[in-house]
């Protein structure tokens, strides 16, 4: 598998403009300039899983990383390691989803590497994207979180633990694993679909490593507010939940690659609901809790049984290689 | 070593106050709206090498890129693949010369990711490196070259096959190995001189991955002109040159990582050569040759006893692992 015949690979499938004048460098054009610039290493193993595949989260990954910055994806770089003797039919496969997905999420591929090391020196393939957004002048405020006030609510356009699941149980070889589909998809329509209809998002995050907890955490820390998430307005689909059972996992701390928490002036809530609801990867959003003036700093769950529990950091190590 | 050692690690050394802003992305201003955006993974072995180690590589390489399409480097993202057990001293050594190769480059690292993946399933560390930088629109045209006409002529900046042969040696042991340094440097400032001095710098491009030749070989390949070296004045090294003969490598294919070709207007090249001999990456500097009208799409090396020999494409594998 040679260098040259990788090449032609990602240009045949990436083919646009830009990535045709084959320089080291591409030279971009911008709406304005400032702009949301993010980067992601992908190490995901096993490389296809239910719902998607290596390629597909690199490219969701990235653009969701842009989307809730506030920022509109617009180009992106893709740089692969590849180990010596990695299918090159596997490979297509791989490129061939990222410019399906990039598509989808109206991103230009526009430059890239490759690096080929011997076998054993890496795992079939890692690859790194990263993004340029255009960052519109109203959404500079939503990545800071500067806005919130007690009574904001709390939002998230669906189920949780998907992802951390689908992999888990594809890693673990379990039967069920063919049940369970990773969430991953690019959420930067439904993000401009939302900031269409409200001016009064103040937050959002997509809940990746360390799941919606760790976004949760973050999101109170040190802060003069409060968090409550009402634990029954929380989905975890019923294989996803069987499974995190039996392998000892709380979905609460397991990786989505679909879902954002966004942070809503209460008089918009039900408007950005209904509006994220008409997606397709919103369907099963819901209010999930609010910002409190009360226990500030801190997030608390209402239990199902009227109990409650704080909202941890991680504890331990996080999972390996689930994106 | 937790991932929340590493990203300490990270934040103390990149310290900026975009990179504090510890978002999924980071929010830039730019002078303005046409940008220069690059990509690079690392992967070079052995990662610390004499005059240099896998971090500056990451920085020049990608600084060099930009540079070499007219842009001013402004702002990176370093993503990490890291190996589980891979030592912390070792990693900070490699961060703080990033930090300090960032600096010297008037570079700002303003985002990142860390992945942690299993031993054995890479190689210590690699690192991706992706660049934005700002370009002024009298440098638009340099990246395509299409100002280019018989009679320019092409300048390097110094020595050649340094960085590859220093590589080479450090890898099969050999006892010269310490005599032979990598050329690896950020060439910014210097190509930010020789442009202060001529608006006839018609082409830039780093010779890196297979060397001199390659570069050569593109920047005629398909054209309607030709361009012919003069083998004696370019400049390898005594020692390089031994090494290159003792591992049979041709010193035109090895890789640098601190030489620029340029091609300039024979009216500039003296005054460009005259500012970048006086930059500390330019000492050697020296026209090489020039653009003709002769046999197009060809190059051509007129070599020391008068002979001829045409500039082909590396044929066969490169080398591994060199960046």
């Amino acid at each position: 598998m040679s260098h040259d015949l990788i090449e032609k690979l990602f240009v045949r499938y990436f083919d646009n403009e830009i990535l045709q004048q084959q320089g080291d460098s591409a030279l971009l054009k911008l709406p304005a300039n400032t702009i949301s610039f993010t980067t992601d290493s992908f190490v995901v193993d096993p490389l296809f899983f239910s719902g998607g595949n290596i390629g597909k989260l690199a490219i969701a990954g990235t653009v969701n990383d842009l989307a809730v910055s506030g920022a509109e994806p617009l180009y992106m770089s893709a740089s692969f390691i590849i180990e010596e003797g990695f299918s090159l039919n596997e490979l297509e496969e791989i490129v061939k989803t990222m410019a399906q997905e990039a598509k989808k999420a109206g991103v230009k591929i526009v430059t890239g590497d490759t690096k080929v090391v011997d076998r054993g020196k890496c795992d079939k393939v890692f690859i790194n994207t990263t993004g340029v957004g255009y960052l519109p002048k109203k959404n500079r405020v939503i990545s800071s979180g500067e806005k919130i006030k007690p009574g904001d609510k709390i939002i998230i356009n669906g189920s949780i633990a998907d992802h951390g699941m689908c992999i888990m149980a594809a890693r673990n070889d379990l039967n069920i694993s063919s049940a369970i589909k990773s969430d991953c998809a690019p959420l930067n329509g439904l993000i401009k679909e939302a900031l269409a209809v409200s001016n009064n998002i103040k937050f959002m995050r997509d809940a990746t490593r360390g799941g919606i907890s760790t976004i949760l955490n973050e999101l109170v820390s040190g802060k003069e507010f409060g968090l409550e998430i009402d634990e029954k307005e929380i989905v975890v689909h019923e294989n996803v939940k069987g499974i995190c059972e039996l392998l000892g996992f709380d979905p609460f701390y397991v990786a989505n690659e679909g879902k954002v928490i966004m942070v809503v002036a209460p008089e918009d809530a039900s408007k950005v609901i209904e509006t994220i609801k008409k997606n397709e990867f919103g369907k099963e959003a819901s209010i999930i809790g609010e910002i409190t003036e009360a226990h500030p700093g801190k997030g608390w769950i209402i239990t199902g049984i009227g109990g409650r529990r704080v909202i941890d950091m991680l504890a331990g190590k996080q999972l390996p290689r689930i994106c």
